[in-house]
């Protein structure tokens, strides 16, 4: 009979399955089972790790035997249709009390599906996004768990000893019930999406503004990363940029093909803020950007377009630089304030009590979008934990106020230029929506109530009011019908 | 017993459906049954329009008596549970070969579904998309059908007699099969959030940039509709815009709540879009400014953000409302283009034949986004109707060529001076990218291989990448895994 000698167990060992369990069996105190579905797997990695000390398992029922109680197993699949079927199946070997997690990327709202119908048969379920590629889940990825307070007892401290550390603190935290780990990694792809693209902006404007190479170009992010932008996205924007081709001795990210792919993350963000009501416009761009540029039979057919007919010729290659610089600052800000607005929608509309402050904490390493700046919103959220809107915490309003000069000019040189940059002028919008007394929407609302009698509401009296337009155009008391 | 004398039925007689039932009656060759719910809509509208000659029913059994074989019922209930709950009941008082429209809004999904689900008796279900408001109902919407063949051939006469008419064309056309319907009209909301986010965006930036009035900027948008912006929207403008308010003396506009409403089309045509990979960055940004604007809690703290310290001071009034002009024009060509793109990806993915132009032609009249510009898009697929994007098409090639120069100018200075104008700039940036020979959709590719081996292809060679970024970064083929 197997012993229950391992406190953890890893199903599925693809390349982050496999590298989590390393880094589980790395931790002291940590004892690990391994299942996989096709044995081979599961033989490799115990023969190309003995150090691990792996608890092999070729059957479901010797994997449950294998953990000692509350079992605790993580589920590294592709997420989907395959996820259900090993819930299925560890269902049929677990015990009321035990955990099952998914560390897949599992939309929310699956994971919301798949909690309550675990729940029902007494086994706890744990969506936890686990976000820092292959060498996060090794070396320490940023957790994001959900799923119910007596699971975490168990699991917190397994996840923290696994977890990348950030100024002494393990980033994981329990960000709220069911769904809402699934939610909060979700949006946080959503701002990779954005902070990707507003960087990839900024380097077409540099190179197209000032002639530089990629490799020049490197220099400039290697310069960035030592202030007030340092991530590990502008960290590894450097590297990329200053990689050379083999094959052909040119820059590699001139014979990269320019159409960018997408696993749906970023979609599902944009998908949800929709329904939440919540304009991340950021992000929507970011995503519509990779769509555009992997339409190639859309774009031979538009290359004669008419095109400004002056390119962009910079003089002040240091300003321009500069501000191009802010532009990329105050762009990612409203990037991250229109997240931070997802999460805080999101968990009024699922009842998740999610510490927004804890989140910007626990991606301050492990994860793509770690950054120092992280500490900054943490900061905002430690000062006004009720804020309504990220960018409107003092810091923010210093730094937008820096860079809202550079950026006008940035935006304005692009669109005069011909230079596509949709995430830095759509951020610009939505900064200047934000803070406009008077927004457009008042005619939006007229002509709402003018063709489809929607009503509008007046700003000096209560109630809700509609024109007869097609009558003599008196105005009506009228019940709302938004 | 009833006799069977009416050849279409309605039923829900709130004001949509009760127009709908009036348009019917009033055409010749139609007999109109009637039904709902609650006895007393039925009564009223029999007594308040006996030029109708409706024959009235106060159960599901004596609607289906009432109708001649094929039965043909139009559903007007408000889209969602209760949809269901009047198809359940037909169903169980038709007979196969019969046919149930659905006539409200219904998510394109949700008609898939139930089509699938009717089919299995025998009866045949459509979803129809009809719009043009209260009005068009009563004197001719355009209607956009799904559904089967062989109802086309039942519903198409009676369908033609009620349509808006276009230059001698009834406004209705058998779109495709099944959710064919329901997903042109969902598209054609989507256009229209685009079209009036346009015009609200120009109209601010007029009055923000010129002093002007509300009522002289109606006798702008009243100028502009005699000219190739000629629409239904561009009209209404003026009219909402020219409108007082009789309890305080000022314009209309400037009394109503800027906070824009929306119930929901917007949000379903982005979040299609998304799931397409098809770029609508118009349409999304549209219904974003209209999210934007109803989270007061939010504008409250971000009135103080930093602007720029120098407004919009315009020189050359006339000048500028040209370039203005033109801005709406190209964008609004733009928005268009996004639109038709989504049909023309929801056709490949859900098989529907859909002919594009007789879609244009079909919003021609009767819909909220007719304009004598629909015609311009029938020309353009009448000549390539495969067409990848209806921007690249020659005529609107020209036009853009025309409008560019005064687009980026007006971006341009709204980005400056602080004016959000999200529809605009995104519109703008999205044809940038279009017609960019080179996209940093590479370096996106490069920084996805970089943290996540999500791989990459070359220019210059088929196959797919990754570079060992973590090793010796030398480049390996690799299994693709977008």
């Amino acid at each position: 009979m197997t012993e229950a000698v391992a406190n953890i167990g890893v199903v599925g060992l693809a390349v982050m399955g496999s590298n989590l369990a390393r880094n589980l069996a790395s931790r002291e105190g940590n004892t690990v089972a391994i299942y996989n579905r096709s044995r081979s797997k599961t033989d490799e990695l115990v023969e190309n790790h003995p150090e691990a000390g792996f608890v092999p398992a070729f059957a479901y029922e010797e994997f449950a035997a294998s953990l000692a109680k509350p079992r605790t197993a993580i589920i590294m699949v592709k997420a989907g249709a395959g996820t259900d079927a090993v819930i299925d199946a560890l269902v049929e070997v677990f015990e009321p009390g035990d955990i099952i997690v998914d560390g897949g990327n599992a939309l929310f709202t699956d994971t919301i599906r798949r909690e309550k119908a675990v729940r029902e048969t007494g086994i706890n379920f744990v969506g936890a996004g686990i976000s820092g590629g292959e060498e996060g889940a090794l070396l320490g990825p940023s957790i994001m768990p959900g799923g119910s307070d007596e699971s975490w007892v168990t699991l917190g401290p397994i996840l923290k000893s696994i977890a990348a550390v950030a100024e002494g603190e393990p980033c994981v935290t329990h960000v709220g019930h069911d769904g809402a780990g699934h939610f909060v990694k979700m949006v946080h792809n959503g701002i990779e999406y954005a902070d990707m693209q507003l960087i990839a902006e900024a380097y077409d404007l540099i190179r197209r503004g000032t002639g530089k190479t990629p490799a020049e170009i490197a220099d400039v992010f290697a310069e960035w990363n030592t202030g007030e932008l340092e991530s590990y996205l502008i960290e590894i924007t450097a590297e990329v940029l200053r990689q050379v081709d083999a094959s052909t001795g040119k820059p590699l990210v001139d014979v990269i093909l320019d159409q960018a792919g997408a696993k749906g993350t970023g979609a599902w963000t944009v998908q949800t803020a929709l329904s939440l009501g919540v304009p991340v416009s950021g992000i929507a761009e970011a995503t519509f950007a990779r769509s555009l540029s992997s339409h190639p039979e859309q774009r031979a057919v538009s290359g004669d377009l008419p095109g400004p007919e002056e390119g962009l010729e910079v003089e002040d290659v240091d300003a321009f630089i500069e501000d191009v610089r802010l532009a990329l600052y105050a762009s990612k800000i409203v990037a991250y304030s229109q997240g931070f607005d997802e999460i805080r929608a999101g968990a009024a509309e699922y009842d998740w009590n999610i510490d927004l402050g804890a989140v910007s904490k626990i991606w301050r390493a492990g994860c793509i979008i770690r950054a120092q700046f992280l500490n900054r919103i943490a900061d905002a959220y430690a000062e006004a934990p009720e804020l309504p809107v990220l960018l409107a915490a003092p810091y923010f309003v210093e730094a937008l106020g820096r860079a809202q000069g550079s950026w006008r000019r940035i935006v304005s040189t692009a669109s005069a230029a011909g230079i596509p940059a949709p995430a830095f002028s759509s951020s610009l919008s939505y900064y200047d929506g934000l803070r406009a007394e008077r927004l457009p929407a008042a005619l939006v609302q007229g002509q709402r109530d003018f063709f489809g009698a929607h009503t509008y509401k007046r700003i000096d009296k209560p109630g809700t009011f509609h024109t007869l337009w097609s009558g003599d155009r008196t105005e009506i008391e009228a019940e709302d019908t938004h």
